[in-house]
């Protein structure tokens, strides 16, 4: 048994006036500061939100962004730790484990402004994109950290749920990862990202709904009953602990969609107790160690986090969960999303996750090793 | 001026079992007979679909596809006609402009039966899955085609929007063409497919949705409306006929996304005249061929046609169209999918419609040529 992690925090401000915060296990050393890649002035590219009358839903649009003019060279790792003598970084040498600041090229500006008076409603692209740094260690990955920094990373993506969910501009809060060049990644050093929307997004909103309707028919949460049955069932589950659960989803969309979830409706990562994260964290380190190991090879994902929102209103539906989306449906085979699944909206699989979650299965995996 | 074209069909059996429709300008002749490939048996995967609590959707699963033993030779094209000695591939030799044969391996077969009882609803996997050879030339590609060529291919949609939709089982018709590598298409051969779904998929729905509200509340349609400002606006407008448009919309959400549609608000491709259905094809040629002169190589994209339901209800909101979906962002630059778009459901965009659109409309087509 380890004792509860303690977070520590140190908020620095870059030259160019972004925030930096940085978090620890140990306090954070008061002489650290904030560095600024070179060239790198405020984007602010006054983004605005114009909406969709047809699907419904608002798209996000950063123009051409100002002050585009820092191009890194080659090889430049700009979430590694600033060294003397070569180009300033994101973040400071120094003793941290997780850092959090503003991207550099924000899809969203609270400071947005003025939005373009246009024939479908417009709003200010008002909300915060930020990138989460998960360590120093640039060949490390977030399954392979030991738990306690798992568990620092759940602190910190309640600590941001808390911070920017309490901005009355901010309805929503979503952390992610991406992992892999198959989804797009470039920069290969572990980092996720928090975006902080204006609205509720719909894939949430679709979410929220459906739990809502489930609440006032059944008076407990769909997501909690789900799991539990999950557990129940045993068929698709790939950890099960005393506050938390990681399975293949009955309905699961893509060959090897794993969902991970505290067993109690905890509606955010900021509810979480420390027992609570702790057992988060070890499903996550389950699944994703399970992840690398199925093939012996980093395995790429989106990795979306779903929270209650923060407009206000309440939310007993709502039930903290993640959802994994692997590229892959085979060793170097793409899941391709095309014309039944972009166009129409409908997943078509040619496997069972029954049958697919014993691949996860049969991988051993030590979460303590 | 042309004569409107007229369509001549021919239905066929495959010894498997499968329907093969021919197409063609000119009366088919009688002669054909209808090939299968070698060792392909009716696949008969018996899907189920399965209920998705959290989104409220379905989820389709072909399971195992039962004799999946077709195991082609590298370099032998299915789409092309089956010529004397070889191989016999899905089309016969002779005169026919255009086919339609049900997929070897289905997501949804109309034979499916007694899903299995699980914890979430299921149902048979009750659809239709047809691939359409836009053409006997394997190295032409849909913007190429003559445009004869392409309103006999919107009569085949017509057609097997007829044909499918009324079949009871069916609630809705689909047509779409995933095109290029970039979006997982393995087949080079000039083809597209149709769904027939049991249920209105998603996207469709939430469209119809919307459209439904505007209805009820303006009198009017909604497409209706967007095409007409569009053309007023005549800002983001690539074709402007007297019976259809195309234009990048105000709110796009891909870099280079398109829309095309009839100015009247036609339900399907079965309801548009012979004129409306020139005008169509004048619009989607001169789009397709602005995009392969962009660049100057064949652009990667999704197509996908939403039409009315075919659920027995009226749908007076809804409006044919056409929504392009280009895999490229930037030459040789794709635009992944990743956790804002697919796990929040937010797309963000770093340029706007307005300056894309002059990309396109600085490329000059003769679609007459």
């Amino acid at each position: 048994m380890t004792s509860e992690v303690k977070i520590h925090k140190r908020r620095l401000t870059k030259a160019d006036g972004r925030t930096l915060l940085l978090y620890g296990r140990d306090p954070i050393p008061e002489n650290l500061t904030a560095p600024s890649p070179e060239g790198a002035g405020p984007a602010a590219p006054n983004a605005h939100l114009r909406w969709h009358p047809l699907r419904g839903e608002w798209v996000a649009y950063a123009g051409h962004r100002q002050n585009r003019t820092f191009l890194p060279p080659p090889e430049y790792n700009p979430l590694a730790a600033t060294t003397e003598g070569s180009s300033p970084t994101e973040v400071p040498a120094g003793a941290w484990d997780a850092a959090v600041f503003e991207n550099l090229f924000p899809a969203l500006t609270l400071a947005a402004h003025d939005p373009p008076i246009l024939a479908v409603p417009t709003e200010p692209g008002k909300g915060v994109c930020e990138v989460v740094v998960f360590t120093q260690d640039a060949s490390s990955s977030l399954g392979r950290l030991p738990l306690w920094h798992i568990e620092l990373l759940i602190a910190v993506w309640g600590d941001r749920y808390s911070e920017l969910g309490a901005r009355p501009e901010v309805q929503y809060v979503y952390p992610f990862e991406n992992r892999g060049v198959e989804v797009g990644v470039t920069l290969h050093h572990p980092h996720g990202q928090v975006y902080a929307y204006p609205f509720i997004p719909p894939v949430p909103a679709r979410e929220l709904e459906q739990q809502r309707a489930y609440y006032a028919r059944e008076g407990r949460g769909l997501v909690e009953d789900f799991v539990a049955r999950e557990v129940r069932e045993r068929l698709r589950v790939l950890y099960d602990g005393p506050e938390a659960a990681a399975f293949m989803p009955i309905c699961a969309r893509y060959s090897y969609e794993v969902w991970v979830a505290p067993k109690r409706p905890a509606p955010s990562f900021a509810d979480l107790t420390a027992v609570e994260r702790r057992d988060f964290a070890r499903a996550l380190k389950t699944v994703l160690m399970k992840f690398d190991g199925l093939w012996q090879q980093p395995f790429p994902y989106i990795l979306a986090f779903h929270q209650a929102p923060t407009d206000g209103a309440d939310h007993p539906e709502a039930h903290l969960h993640a959802e994994f989306y692997p590229a892959f449906r085979m060793p170097g085979r793409l899941k391709y999303l095309a014309g039944s699944e972009i166009g129409a909206g409908v997943f078509t699989a040619d496997t069972l996750p029954e049958q697919k979650v014993e691949e996860l299965k049969a991988v051993a995996v030590d979460i303590d090793a």
